[in-house]
């Protein structure tokens, strides 16, 4: 499926601030890039590199103080692998590929460690495979109230767990938290989601399960054939559409996602989605 | 100068379990192994790999129950560049190297959104470049008491700052927590340390200066000189000595860490010291 | 001097809810009442009373959905003690009043377990007595900015410690803290608060010295001789102005202080300031 | 029934200190003392006192370095009342005395304000009335593992609720923090426990429900009927049986509590127990 996409962002920059965003959707595995532009205005040089690790795409640029804005848009193509959730296993920590190991560590708004005794009582008992992150994703659909304004930037998900409630990026948190606690590598997705409503920048994860990164998303506002993945990492300290050096007033963004194949009617898939490589 | 250190590690499992160590030498740059032994027992299949960003050396070995024994031990050679305080500038966010950004965002133990402000007061006004990294190093030497026990493997920098006791990880993590609240990229090492009292695994964090990464030590318990670097990564998380899944009963461990060219009489330095490149 | 101060709050009832107001002078010592007035619409029955222990007055209404308004105003004569700093002394937990001992303890928003060796390391070697608690004063008004909407409901002294930024609750509650670490009992005054900007519910602290409570407030915004005490307690949890069990929407509250005797030219004193007893 | 209780305590103070002890058993209610003698070596001059509002008896002694040593015995007769658990109510905060509406408020081990949504959650729909914090109790005995040294003097109920491992402080602090979410007033008692393995001193909770306080063990490792109350109020901060103002070292303790009746082979009861009032 073809899928429209792109945000504005704009900003009154107080003081001379250096900005750097990551806003392109990626490139690569089952997610390809068919047009994209960026504008920034005015003219400023900016400075774009490609994460070699995450794939993350940045932007970065300075500016004397007054108005700066971007405008992002792309036509992008998803072909995401769809496997029977029951043919998709966890793979022992003795098995995984070395580079998943990062993610099984804590991280800021992870503290898998604090949350351990509770996830292995929880969830331990249950068959590892895919199955089992899709109950740790029931679960905190259930257990959780999505409710704006009930977190902020601080927010782990220890904090969330006792809170019981949060936005995307907290429901992710907990789910990546929970998968660690257990052996499973996870980590944070930020995405141009389809569907969602109200429009905005998502946050979803990625379990590492059979030879892939899987995509899971315990808030179900989107369909997940529908993310256009924009960056990964260890949680959101990694993904922040923009990270901000120096004083600035932000304008408000506009997010969009839009359907270019007409396909609106499908049903969102219970399959195990992959994007990440062929 | 040329040092002989290694260490003794040994585990009772009381179940099948997957261990992983990072307990050799890192390989390159101005520390160059001459030779090294890892001897495990019994005589396990272990998988041995070398992490492509962070050059940590991992060695994953799964046992049945029993015991399990770790013995490695190497020749190492330092060459470490010097170089004048007052020569080392702090680089703009603006000219980051890319990978260095990661080293800027919040992880586990260095919540550096957290003290932001303080570092901001505190440090803020002090001329950037190495000293100014230095000041934040007196700071906390002067400010926290090393007390053995008072933290745990929770403690955050957040923590240390309002308890004002830790150990040498603390130091670390509180070193590079005010360093990211700054705009300067820094990262946790852990190391075999010539003339630590009582030897042990040490912590120390290296900050992102001029064109490399510097070492520094807040604990001020260990020469510069004589620190072989094990591992590297974003704060403790990254940088265990071993990471057990399974049921284990942890015996004592043995570190040493012998310099074998007699220059024992060498007056610790107090210059910008890096080895992480030629 | 005299004062009329006073208050206008409102709720719209989303449910049958019960609410518990703490917005009335205290009686007694010198402070003395010379008349109130408190308005209740609709006239719904109110349950008054005043807490034995702490003075406290509370009003506890229940109302079916709807708008419930309160305003109270008051006309209140204060007659503060005036002592030397330099001969107000602290006492040493062996003397300490018995009733007294309960505002050593760490509380909700006052860890001072937490805090003890920073407030040991900081203010232990100061010459105890009235003015070490100042020099907690003018550590708390230096170090710490006041920012509104830094701080929520669940901030402790410990995140503002580390914050470093909070409002007049924050500033109270950090005082507080250090005051217990140190030995010296204190706790949380709610007041009106003559010559604040803007107007609202303030909150300062009361330390036991030589034989009474002595007022403190580390933000400097208001006169100590013009505080109309409402409610005193460990910590912001016992002097709320409302609590409410129920699903209710605040409305705007008005708050007012203003003197009487037009001796508004006064200079805002720097004795040791009293009011609790005669 | 009849019980011998007890426990000696010493300590070695490195400077001149002063302690305060709450270790005698409280007098009053359905718990009567036959008969008690306390020990201090060397002779010290002790000030004795009964706190109004709690009933806990307080020792405070204040002595130059060296050992001293408390022997504490009495032998206490317990009456305990029982009820119906189907006839014991909650009542509702527009009803609740006073006095009681202070063990509503979040405190330093108890924020209950962290944990409010999961306990609406959770035990919201459940029946008010005992039956009620009997489900709490039930909840925690299942959820939260028994597990000696897994907390610490800095562990909230909210740390508690995420790490599910506790002491039965712990459990304690948890049942109270859910009740003061719930609108019930609750608060620790602690206490001297018949059948206690290991004997220790022993931390429970009491609710007010219908007129009076009734006591709940959410460890169900002791006998409602044979806890001789010591202390209570609103967590663990009030009722220390040591709060030492000095430095000293802690030799270990011994605490003991035997039927003097011979009725050990009774069975544990659930009926509804109180002991605070006749």
């Amino acid at each position: 499926m073809r899928f429209s996409v792109g945000c504005e962002i704009g900003y009154d920059l107080q003081s001379q601030s250096t900005l750097i965003f990551n806003i392109s959707a990626m490139q690569g595995g089952r997610q390809r890039i068919l047009s994209e532009r960026l504008t920034i205005s005015p003219d400023l040089v900016a400075d774009e590199k490609t994460a070699a690790d995450s794939g993350n795409r940045f932007v970065r640029l300075t500016s004397d103080p007054g108005e700066v804005r971007l405008r992002y848009e792309a036509e992008v193509e998803l072909a995401p692998l769809h496997n029977e959730p029951e043919s998709v296993d966890e793979v022992p920590v003795a098995k995984l590929p070395l580079e998943t190991l990062t993610f099984l560590n804590p991280s800021r708004y992870c503290p898998s460690d604090q949350l351990a005794r509770f996830a292995s009582r929880q969830f331990g008992n249950i068959a590892p495979g895919f199955g089992r992150v899709t109950e740790i994703c029931n679960w905190i659909n259930s257990e959780v109230d999505y409710l704006a304004g009930s977190s902020d930037t601080t927010t782990t998900a220890a904090d969330t767990f006792a809170m019981r409630a949060g936005v995307c990026r907290d429901f992710a948190h907990l789910g990546i938290t929970f998968c660690r606690a257990l052996g499973i590598p996870a980590r944070l997705v930020s995405c141009y989601a389809w569907q969602l409503e109200p429009q905005d920048f998502h946050a979803v994860f990625e379990a590492w399960l059979g030879d892939r990164w899987y995509l899971f998303d315990p808030t179900r506002m989107a369909a997940l054939d529908g993310m256009v993945r924009i960056g990964c990492g260890r949680d959101a300290a990694d993904t922040a559409f923009a990270t901000i050096y120096g004083s600035v007033i932000s304008q408000p963004i506009r997010v969009w996602s839009e359907a270019l194949d007409g396909d609106t009617s499908a049903q969102w898939t219970t399959d195990a989605v992959s994007v990440t490589r062929s």
